[in-house]
């Protein structure tokens, strides 16, 4: 089940392309970015928030430290995922090793689905004009492979 | 005591200057240096592997798909900490978050201090004539804040 998710990424050049040229945007602030992402997960889902009540009140953004650590470190968690597209073995055993921590937080995939539309807006927001829905659908296949995982 | 081992990182021009030198030589394959670090972890400090139980058999290097990704994973992490150090109040919230899985698997200060010596053989592996002690100190101090933390 990870196989075919990894290999439907890393088996697309529109896919790697689009994840690519996003994360140049996203990453051009990593901490903002991570942060923008974990707000809008918490204001578009705030059911999500009974997953993370070892980070304490989320409301304060940069403010919470966990919550700081949190979003930052997450973000270095997509950057070794892009940096792995173009070997399948290693996107592999880097996600499922991202699995792991969420698994021990019973995380499921349908659960874990719900960054799908906070990151749809946090492209929008970051991308402007250069977003597009394949983009969000790009992401949407990574996501995929961390759900398979789970 | 966190703030302490942050501040004697942050606060020193020649500590900094060593890591993010050391980085750069580091980071050239991320992979391999991960999985040298690992691998001379387990060479020196055999006693370090029952905190990794989880992974099987660690012996198979590469081949052994959780330990691959932990060191990948692992090596994100330090180019987070690297990333960190003009600001000392980002250090400290992801040093803190990368503490939390460890704390979670009961690895205390001292258990995490064994880190260093092959850390100490990757930076000469890795950096050659240009390796100096000076460096090794500068992750040695690194790793105290991850100490700290635990």
């Amino acid at each position: 089940m990870v196989d075919a998710a990894v290999a439907n990424v890393c088996g697309s050049d529109a896919i790697k392309a689009n994840l690519r040229r996003s994360w140049g945007m996203l990453s051009a602030d990593i901490e903002s970015t991570g942060l923008m992402l974990m707000g809008n997960l918490f204001a578009l889902r705030p059911d999500t928030k009974s997953y993370f009540t070892r980070l304490g009140d989320v409301q304060k953004g940069k403010g919470n430290s966990k919550l700081r650590g949190h979003a930052i470190t997450l973000t270095y968690a997509l950057n070794n995922f892009v940096d792995s597209l173009d070997d399948p073995s290693r996107l592999k055993c880097v996600v499922e090793k991202f699995a792991v921590n969420h698994i021990n937080r019973k995380i499921s995939a349908e659960a874990f689905g719900a960054i799908n539309e906070p990151m749809k807006e946090t492209l929008k927001a970051r991308m402007g004009s250069y977003y597009s829905d394949e983009c969000a659908a790009a992401w949407a296949a990574l996501v995929a492979v961390v759900q398979a995982a789970l």
